[in-house]
Parts: structure tokens; sequence; C-alpha cells
């Protein structure tokens, strides 16, 4: 039983990658910047695309993950951002997005007046990391409260993020919290990962997050 | 292949389920009461249990779930408990525990001079719900930084839980936090639902918890 669920799930993940790739290269072709964000449930995502949305203005648009709920797209919706709800069902829901879903998503939400497009990711430290949805920047959100220790207990969202944001700088100083030691658990699983500390009510660390996603790198 | 999926997926929960029904029966024949803790990553279960033991004594014994690192189990071992970690895998791990990991960390653990058996489950707010580890009673976890919106959007893991408890109220008064609002929402999903406010680093509500676990209900 156990080996049949691998090899199924080999097949899944082999199928998914080959949509992550045309979903990148379909948008790299058209000057689009995807930017997946992964994290924890309630670690700032989307808060984190509101402030973007305040500073950048309108040609971004954002797919939402959710198990239920349509609550996220329509905070987006409030900004004048077109935001399509991906909901992955009544059963405890899938717990990650998949390519498909993003492809069927991108087709909905069509890509004119479009330079940049988020995907807000399923609230979960484990499966997103397993599935490409085809950005060509992984971002991963970690706030202060949850804990030093999170990169080694969960290394692969880590380490197939470019990017990784420390968010809720604005609840420190901390009782039991070390930024450093973070930070020094973050460059132990994946040395290459770029870090900010970021608040998005306050303002703190926007400015080169910004300047990232200006430059859009690797497009 | 979805359909093929689904198929394993569903005969996979079904063997699952037995398995946990004769860790609840054994269990319970031996007047050892099983707590199944759930939440997100870092929203204070290792913490929790620590407090736990510290009030209650040593017979306390822990199977600690984590995709890597054994950083959990060292913490309670510390505290002279015996601590017994599962790891779910290095290529992203698997992201909830199944009653049959469970078995067999029992009997590593053997259950003699316990009266209290705890699982900490992967920090995910997803997939564990959807496994019945043969515990007595399922606790949810949920850390006041984490919005009021979260039993809207994973409504399972408040669903198969028969207490929540809301953590980290040493943070409070936060912005952008209501503690009503998120009692509204536990209540919407799951309208059984227990709710104790606690902080165990101020050891508020903690009393409350430990009157439960000395009680055993459904045992």
């Amino acid at each position: 039983m156990e080996s049949i669920k691998v090899n199924v799930m080999q097949k899944l993940l082999k199928a998914n990658d080959a949509v992550a790739d045309e979903i990148r290269n379909n948008l790299k072709n058209k000057g689009i910047f995807f930017v997946n964000l992964m994290s924890s449930p309630g670690s700032g995502k989307t808060t984190l695309i509101e402030e973007t949305v305040k500073k950048l203005g309108k040609k971004i648009k954002v797919i939402e993950g959710d198990i239920q709920t349509t609550l996220d797209a329509e905070r987006l919706q409030k900004l004048g951002v077109q935001a399509y709800q991906i909901n992955t069902g009544p059963f405890g829901g899938d717990c990650h997005l998949e390519a498909a879903w993003i492809k069927t998503a991108i087709g909905e939400l069509g890509t004119e007046d479009m330079d940049l497009l988020f995907v807000e990711n399923i609230g979960n430290l484990v499966c997103p990391a397993e599935f490409d949805v085809g950005a060509h920047l992984n971002v991963l959100l970690i706030s202060v409260t949850e804990g030093e220790d999170k990169p080694l207990k969960y290394p692969l969202a880590f380490q197939v993020s470019q990017l990784c944001l420390i968010t809720k700088t604005d609840l420190l100083p901390l009782k039991h919290f070390s930024l450093e030691k973070l930070r020094q658990n973050i460059q132990q699983v994946n040395p290459a990962c770029a870090i900010i500390e970021v608040s998005a009510h306050g303002g703190v660390g926007l400015d080169r997050w910004l300047e990232i996603l200006k430059n859009k790198p690797g497009l």
C-alpha cells in the first residue's frame, strides 16, 4: 500500500513540474514576475500583499489559496486588486496548491494589465514546499512569534525559497526569542537564502522588499 | 490519476482508523489518558507540555512528531520525561502522524509508570486533523498572534478537537487582534468545543487545563 502511494505521488509530482515550467516560461515571455508566498497560518502573507499593492499600484493580480473561505480575496478586492480564490475543498482540503490549479486561475484572471502575480499559498510550512507552482521567486515568511527553531524543523520550505521575510518584528523584543538564532538557523538549512526583517504595519524593511519586486530577479 | 489518489487515501484512512481505535481501547483499559496536541508551528505545544510536566509530575510520557530534528524530545528529556521522537522523513516529510507510528512508539515507550500520554503532532493546521491517532482528547492550540480568522480557514482541525487552547495571551493586547472574534469563529465551526485562554509563561489558565487532565474526560 505504501509503495502504491509513493508511486502515485511521484507521477503526480512529475506532472506538476511540467505544468509549473510551462507557467514560468509563459509568464516570463510576457514580462510578468510571479512570486509564490509560503508560510504557516497567520504569518502575514495577506498583509504583505496589501502593503505591496498600496506601494506599487494596481498592475498586480493575486491567486489566493485557502482550504475554505474567500476572506483573503475579499481583503484584496477592497484595494481594487483582481484576486482569484482557490478553495481546496470540503474534507480537510488539500494542504497545498498544485501547478494545474494555478494555470486555470491564470486563465481566469487573464494576463493583460499585469506585471506582477502573487500566489498566496495555503498556510502550511510543510506541503506547499513539495509542489512547484511555477513561480520565479519563492518567498518564505516566518513571524518572530513562531520560534527560532522552525528552519531546522521544516527545512524544505526554507530550502526551496530564495528569500525569507522575518515578519512581525514590531513584536520584538519578545521574551524567549532570538532574531540572531533564527537567522543562523535559516542560513544553516539554506546558506543562499536572502533574509529581510519586516514589519508590514510599521513599514520597516518594506523598501528592500519592494526593490526586489521591481528588479524581478530571474526574469 | 486523481481517482487512484482518492482511492488510495480512502483505504489508508480506513486502515488508520482501525489502528487508532485499537490504541484508544488498549490505553483506556490500562487507565492511561491519551491527549493529542495539534497546532500551527510555534503555537506553544512543547512549552505547554513542559509546564504540565512541572505541575503534574513524572507519570507522563510524550511522543514527539517532527519532520526533522529531536529538539523537542530533548527539551522534555531535560525534565526527566520519557519522550519518543518520530521523524517523518527526508523529502519534505509526511505532514501528519498516523496511528500505526503511534502504536510502534507506544511499544517502544512501554505503558508502565504512565497515566498520561501526550502526542505532540506535526506543526500543521491542515493534515494532522485528517488522521485519528487514537487519542481520548484532541486539543487544538492557537496563539493570539495567528489571527482571528483561522477557525474559518482551517475548520477541520477545530472540528475534530474537543478543546481549544488560545495561547500566548501574554502578548495581548496586540494591535489587529480580537480575542472575542476568535472565540466567535471557533464556536461557529465547532459549537461544542471548550475554550481556555492560556499563557504558559505567565501561568494564566493553566489550572483549568490541569483540572481537565486530572478528570480524564472520556476515560
